[in-house]
């Protein structure tokens, strides 16, 4: 999507051929700074330290890294080290196993000298992959809203909320949970976006504020607690959120808050959906409550927060009394009951075993 | 309650009896800061930048301005200036026209050389009437936590989340939501107390936290995302927040983010009171979603954030893109069928109005 006017993805390869470059996502939203990665322990450091983030741009990168250690060391045992140095950079993101896994299967069966060319192609052929995932979820999408804006009076805005990012930034370009909002906006809808401010990375206020700034998509941070209010009072046409993990039931696992704001949709009939791309569906899990085990993060998230100064610079402040204790779940799981539907690549479908089945029948 | 383990109120007459002293809350959690108000400006100061705060408490704040007015000016001119001049730093909260027109009634009827004193027992005995109204909560809501704690194993602490403050900060002492959590507390329950952090003027990480680890009661700071999750597994017993407002039928306005955890309690079966002094009760409403105006207010709340830096001084920073608009609506209205009872200083009730007028038939 655009930055100050100009397309741009989240991973992308430099213009010399030597290196990939990303967008350093700890810099933001205070600054836009992009990274060069020559190496595997630059790739392997810009996950773990989370320069970047977001399932599919996590797989994206560590693919990526694969070609830049290849290009150093194609021997097998330079294969192997590569998989699992990055592998162990975030050991819990599933796309982070799929990516490496797919380049080393890839590229385990060619002769050493070919294996670094090869990596590089399918480090193109993953990111381009995850962008047209995304494009499918926008197509399918996107009639959700323009349904809802022919019901509206001429030039009244369309409220979209949503939570977390789920948008370009958390994967290669578009996004899952954005990509219905950006269609609309592209196709000239008056859309404006609740972005929850999502406590507590903030990554609604940094990220998400961020990316529909510079799209140049009309939204407003609001505080997590404000949305079922918003609805009370009608200010919310739909809300789109992404998923970390999908059941097999359309039970949905995502950044922790989600179920509350199902909650309130569903007690004020407003429409909630997930986009849901395919990757991001277990097939072995029936029971999202029951199964899932939730990440609880370290307090200090909580407990500290990083913004910036008057004077332009950036600082981190503690919040919490000294000696209180703090939790952190990062995620938590909404019911297929409260879903309205999920956007898939492949269409819209009910949250349930049977509307999954509809599309995906052979998964 | 206590500060280092010493008894302590929001706001006492100072030793040499020339002034009134207050804690100043714009100071916590990071610096235990008292200010000694002298003159009718200061108390007016007080109240307008909220080194005090919460409906009692400015009653109360305001009731002991009038006796610093009048002991400069006792003559009418000079105690309609104090009553015009301390009505006009919030003119929203309810108490503070209530405290002020009480004293006003109560002096002008005297001859001026006895108008001072007279306001000075005047507010003695507005907070001491706070004090025993917080204390018929406690005694009232105490026998909901013991309930509870019987049907637990030996030994397994007693979770109750509570949302915002509405502690012993924002009244004289005791509070109205803490009034229960405290009386369980000294009487020996192993009570546990999830801190909503309560965005985003944070009094839940800033004050609750602040006076329940000050009075040992042992307690966790979360985001306002993650009790939703927390009653999805089990680990919230019950719910007991404050109230700004209450209807005759018993809807709820209390502080954004109230009506979110009103839902996921109703979802989960967790019991949701509301600790309702009946000066909170507004006889004259009957729908409190049709009928309470919410205030808007201002969105640097949102996006500026103050805290305490590793060198111990206090820094604001700014939270979001330079460009993005945030909104801050400050209340919302939990309808009266998602709460399971009211806790008054007369007992507890259901949340409607045959619940109400049972114990207050003539309001």
């Amino acid at each position: 999507m655009n930055v100050s006017g100009r397309p741009t993805r989240t991973i992308w390869p430099s213009s010399d051929g030597l290196a990939v470059e990303i967008i350093d996502q700890t810099r933001l939203p205070h600054a836009f700074v992009t990274a060069r990665l020559a190496s595997l322990d630059a790739a392997a450091h810009a996950i773990r330290a989370m320069l970047v983030r977001g399932a599919p741009l996590i797989g994206a990168t560590a693919a990526w890294g694969m070609w830049l250690a290849l290009r150093a060391d194609a021997t097998d045992a330079g294969l192997t080290q590569a998989h699992a140095t990055l592998l162990g950079t975030r050991p819990t993101a599933v796309n982070l196993r799929w990516a490496l896994d797919r380049v080393r299967a890839a590229v385990g069966r060619l002769p050493a000298n070919a294996r670094a060319d090869a990596a590089r192609r399918l480090a193109v052929e993953i990111c381009d992959e995850d962008v047209a995932l995304n494009r499918g979820i926008a197509a399918a999408g996107l009639p959700l809203l323009q349904t809802i804006a022919a019901r509206k009076r001429s030039g009244e805005r369309l409220n979209v909320l949503t939570h977390c990012n789920a948008g370009w930034l958390a994967t290669v370009d578009v996004g899952t949970a954005t990509a219905p909002i950006y269609a609309a906006h592209d196709a000239g809808l008056p859309v404006h976006v609740w972005v929850d401010e999502t406590r507590p990375r903030n990554q609604g206020a940094s990220l998400t504020a961020w990316e529909l700034l510079n799209h140049g998509v009309p939204h407003t941070v609001i505080a997590d607690n404000a949305g079922g209010h918003l609805m009370q009072h009608g200010q919310v046409d739909l809300v789109i959120v992404g998923t970390d993990r999908t059941t097999a039931t359309g039970d949905v696992c995502n950044k922790i808050g989600t179920y509350l704001k199902a909650l309130a949709a569903y007690d004020n009939g407003v429409p909630f959906y997930v986009a849901a791309p395919s990757p991001s569906i277990d097939w072995t899990l029936r029971d999202g409550l029951r199964e899932i085990p939730i990440e609880e993060r370290d307090a200090r998230e909580l407990s500290h927060i990083t913004g910036r100064r008057s004077d332009g610079t950036v600082a981190t402040v503690a919040l919490l009394p000294e000696g209180s204790a703090a939790a952190n779940p990062a995620f938590d799981v909404t019911p297929a009951r409260l879903v309205t539907g999920l956007i898939t690549e492949r269409g819209v479908c009910a949250a349930s075993a049977e509307g999954l089945r509809k599309l995906f029948p052979a998964p």
